[in-house]
């Protein structure tokens, strides 16, 4: 189906899912959620739409809330401000755009294109450019493919609003709209450059919003049936238990508009007596089981609650956790060596040459 | 004359004068006057407009260099990059300007909307909106007459551009601009928020730019005649010679987009056996003589070389310098109580109450 309408229950899963694929960031969906459930209740109705039935000449905005996930916990994003961060690209532009989809469909930025479509009227395309979450603009799948960076809008909660015009790089793009995130407070709504229908088509990650509603309603299946979530979240998504345990420690701070840190486990069950280390940008980079690395980024680490299978957030990691980490695998774009470019272990500051947990 | 050209022996005076009235800051204009010489040589020439010739509704580019002084010794400034802020500008807003002006009539600053006008073959409006330099966003007359102050370009050497299309207040434009310019290496050319030409009658500091001029004038006939500068200076502005010494340190750090320090100076001839010392923020704020407050923002606290009378710039302060500390009066609307808030003693963080040196 070309375009359908998503359900409010749907919208449920995705959060459930989406978390899981945001291996730590994106942003906690909950109050995404709670945004959505009143805009459904008030009559609101978002569609997926198929990104194979964009037109090559569509407009399609691509946003995002970005900063330091912390930080998004305490000051909450209204759908207007994402829709603002939209409408305002549309005035720079003159042209309207067709639909939104999300930059990453990890965590809250799953759904972040939903309150936005919610109040624009527009649909959903199921589709994002990371497959996951990434801390930083270069990492996304329309880097890797060399597109346009530039422009992008920046809005916050009060009158601000910066427009990055022009950018003479990726990384050039990421610094400038970064700095102007940290100083309206490392939070704000962003809509990125926009992508046509073709780009899209071509250079997106396709099917990944759906493919977080499938993951979120596995996870859901499970708990009904009281099964295992972890192993029906491993066997819909081909992941890998990498490490079961306890969180001993965790080290966060919010710094230059992330949310960095690193958490140290204990092992339990056939773990116990083992140790391991994850370190985190806004997501999960890399984890290290007894000292060497095990996975690194672009695999997906997700932090799961032992039990009930939930994603656990960056922000939300503490003492006393039971938690399981899980490998899953990375869109293969981000494999590519032009990918590991933008988003292996070195992009993150690790001396460490990529291999894949799934190799 | 409501239009006349200026002439390549003005622009030598005008930096000069311009250097004086930049009271440490405003840029270096040695730069930019050598731009001038090539683009004058190359058959260019600027015209200085009367402000009250604008029509109300004509569209005026306010620009400058914005920065910490001491990067833009290294870092040139560029005429076509100080001109593509202004086009930059044209474009986002989809219509053109009748002429450009300076943000302040300090140092290179002066002459940065002259190296625009050059290029795009616009007029230079005979006035600004400091009557001196200032080194925040909101420290202007038409802030101080509460106008609009989005939207702002900013651009640097590369291919990065930057707009503020919204600021929530005048400290928020500071705010977000600064943060653009440091993120691009502490040193931009930018065009404020457009102003009509009614704003500009109604509230910009008129006639400064030929002051700035007659000004560099009475100092270079001093030299011919062999008289005193420093006093041909103060006789022509109504100042005040405040301190004459030797400058025994400088402390200058460059730092969130500013240069910032102290500088000490020993006292020579009828002020031997005291002790000076200013502090600066691009500009000097504030002087003490024998640790009493002696002037203070907005008394213009000009640092002059005692023999030649050349301004010395924050930037240029050096161990060994004789220098004469003059005080000019300022223009009056910085010194109602709405333009003390914005430039007062108390808006650099100093807890003091202003008094002027001419009271």
């Amino acid at each position: 189906m070309a375009l359908r309408a998503v359900s409010a229950a749907e919208i449920e899963s995705l959060a459930i899912g989406a978390w899981i694929l945001g291996t730590g960031g994106g942003g906690s969906p909950y109050l995404a959620v709670l945004n959505m459930r009143r805009l459904y209740r008030e009559g609101a109705t978002v569609s997926l739409l198929d990104p194979m039935e964009l037109a090559d000449d569509d407009l399609v905005a691509v946003v995002s809330n970005m900063g330091a996930p912390l930080v998004g916990q305490e000051r909450l994003t209204d759908p207007r401000t994402m829709a603002r961060a939209v409408t305002m690209m549309e005035e720079y532009l003159g042209r309207k755009f067709h639909a939104v989809m999300s930059l990453e469909i990890g965590g809250g930025n799953a759904i972040q294109p939903f309150m936005a479509a919610a109040l624009l009227r527009l649909p959903v395309v199921d589709a994002d450019c990371m497959g996951r979450a990434f801390p930083e603009a270069q990492m996304t799948s329309f880097a890797i493919h060399d597109l346009d960076m530039f422009p992008l809008t920046l809005v916050d909660v009060r009158e601000n609003a910066v427009i990055v015009a022009r950018a003479a790089s990726w990384k050039w793009m990421e610094r400038l709209s970064r700095t102007a995130c940290v100083a309206v407070g490392s939070i704000a709504s962003t809509c990125k450059a926009p992508r046509t229908g073709k780009e899209v088509k071509e250079c997106a990650i396709l099917y990944s919003t759906s493919k977080a509603i499938r993951l979120g309603e596995t996870v859901q299946a499970a708990r009904r049936a009281h099964r295992d979530p972890i192993q029906a979240i491993i066997g819909a998504e081909h992941g890998l238990l990498v490490f079961r345990g306890k969180i001993r420690d965790v080290a966060r701070r919010a710094t230059e508009g992330f949310l960095r840190g690193t958490a140290a486990l204990d092992g339990l069950d056939e773990f116990r007596g083992a140790a391991f280390e994850l370190a985190f940008q806004n997501e999960f980079a890399v984890g290290w089981l007894d000292g060497t690395a095990r996975v690194m980024t672009p695999d997906l680490i997700c932090v799961l609650d032992s039990v009930s299978g939930e994603a656990v957030g960056t922000e939300t990691l503490r003492y006393g956790q039971r938690v399981s980490v899980v490998a899953l695998p990375a869109p293969p774009v981000l494999l590519t060596p032009k990918g590991l470019e933008h988003v292996g272990p070195r992009a993150f500051g690790y001396d460490l040459e990529f291999r894949s947990v799934f190799a």
